[in-house]
């Protein structure tokens, strides 16, 4: 069943822009590729073990378009599926794009979407083999990654041992406090509106560094290459409920919540704003994309070797414990109560 | 960013009815599967060359809800990939699902969609392992899939050669004329509301009987393998559109409108509603999935006897041409023009 409308986009062209895409971006998995975009499937092979997961980001319920800009939405469709890959140690090669285009988006928009796409798929060297458009009534970004692994270097989920140290890249929080300022700005919430435009500024290059999550790519081959993981995910749904998804049955954590490596400018604008529990959020918003896993303490040198040496900040943040089967932050060696703001996909 | 809602549907039961499928589905390919859904990516392998292809059905796109029960938008979502990986030969082995889901939609209706995923995906012997839900303003199921093939059996499209026959299999328009008489039934068209109970009754029948396409697996599979077509598709966007696809540039091709497959019921229920020029739509409105490939002449003796064995109708339909560039629809001799009303993505 099908409901005709009148045209507003050039079909033909569009499929031209993502056919240029996947032209560009051919070259980066050569050996892979036989046939890309311009079939009924795209062809490729791999001898490797493959890895394969599906994200997609949606208008209203991961963006909205007063916030993003579609370079931004492009490229963070992007990076949210190249995160999936480096959760499990592997090396990102293909991917298919699905975009479903409400009426009130122009070809402009589009393009600058597609720009966005390319950057990053440049950036990590990952193809786009497959492409696939459709209309709806709100915007969406819906990709399908393939990644790889070589000689067994993967790093499953659920495969801590007890004892283990809980281990997370980058800084956590980043990603709920570019949102909330964003939207206390639009709420003209006078603790924002009577800051001097100097502060303003401040705040307005802290929203702007976090907007899109950097994937650990890197870090997460690593990892496995170097056996520095024995757990391993990324933080999109929060550490809240990450990191029960790292444990193996029925392992629980300890999470120290004065180690969380979190921004000093995240802090110093929290003390601005006044905003006094933010540590709620901080654990249960997600979005970060950080690393998250667990390891044997013997390795915390080759860890901070390899911190070192990739530019990127690691932290021990807790510890894996026996039988507790969920998960206790503690501050000053009591437990702290979090209010859980894990977000629903429903 | 996000937005927050009040949980409607219990998101974990949704994911453990969908871990459900993939653990169900999973021994049909268990030799390419490391690990299914659980984890941030499924791990597989393959040894041949595989194809892979992404399609979605979205409401009041593809479907509307007081046509299609849950049930068949959950096995249209499946078919219509399925379609995919026949129309270049290849045999179905996994896919993954993506689920928007709106307000409006229940765990009951979630629950029908995917026993309609299943039953499909039991009958064609293909593994869910990877799932992802969101919510969205319409319901809209996305699925990526992947198939592979031995011994280079594959069949692209764009490699006809001069001289070459047309063929289609099965019939063209059902899938057009369900939709048409679905609509006619909707707006009390009187030359629908006048006809007896048993005439409306039959015409119920053709409606129900073709709402659901069928891919054309094993055909294509043996197509593929006994080299009996140069170039294939499927007839999704319609005859009028996909013989171009399978045309080499700049080859042409007479379509004889004579010869095209044409259920007996359907023209008679065009009497009986006294539709005339239901040719156009036939041969531009698409979505019967049917595959359309050149050949050889000589290959028509074992495409017969691959017809009467199989069960499935196959048609020789018009003949590949030097130099045309485009298509011209034949009758009598004479160039029949085509209004065309082919489907726009967008």
């Amino acid at each position: 069943m099908r409901v005709k409308k009148k045209e507003k986009l050039n079909e033909t062209k569009l499929i031209g822009e993502i056919e240029k895409i996947s032209l560009i971006t051919q070259k980066f998995n050569k050996s892979l590729i036989i046939k890309s975009i311009g079939d009924d499937c795209a062809i490729f092979r791999d001898k490797n073990s493959m890895l394969i997961s599906a994200d997609n980001i949606t208008e209203n319920v991961h963006f909205t378009l007063d916030f993003y800009s579609f370079y931004e939405i492009g490229s963070k469709s992007l990076l949210v599926n190249l995160s999936d890959i480096a959760a499990m140690g592997g090396v990102p090669r293909l991917f298919t794009l699905s975009l479903f285009i409400p009426e009130y988006i122009n070809e402009e928009n589009i393009k600058e979407t597609l720009y966005g796409i390319v950057d990053i798929a440049k950036k990590y060297r990952v193809s786009l083999i497959g492409g696939n458009i459709s209309r709806a009534s709100e915007f969406s970004v819906s990709i399908t990654i393939i990644g790889d692994y070589k000689d067994n270097n993967v790093i499953k989920r659920g495969n801590s041992k007890i004892g283990d140290a809980v281990f997370i890249s980058g800084e956590i929080g980043n990603s709920w406090m570019s949102y909330y300022l964003q939207k206390q700005k639009k709420r003209n919430d006078k603790n924002y509106t009577n800051l001097t435009n100097f502060k303003k500024k401040y705040i307005e290059n802290f929203i702007n560094k976090f907007k899109l999550p950097i994937p650990r790519i890197k870090l997460a081959e690593e990892l496995a290459a170097k056996k520095l993981a024995n757990s391993l995910t990324d933080i999109s749904d929060g550490l809240y409920k990450d990191i029960s998804n790292i444990l193996s049955f029925p392992h629980g954590a300890e999470i120290w919540i004065d180690e969380l490596p979190i921004n000093e400018n995240l802090k110093r604008i929290a003390g601005l704003l006044k905003i006094k529990k933010y540590m709620d959020n901080i654990i249960s918003f997600g979005e970060d994309y950080e690393l998250l896993w667990t390891t044997d303490d013997k390795n915390e040198g080759e860890l901070l070797n390899l911190s070192n040496r990739l530019g990127i900040r690691i932290k021990k943040i807790g510890r894996v414990v026996k039988e507790i089967n969920w998960t206790k932050f503690m501050k000053n060696g009591i437990e702290y109560p979090i209010k859980d703001a894990t977000f629903r996909h429903l």
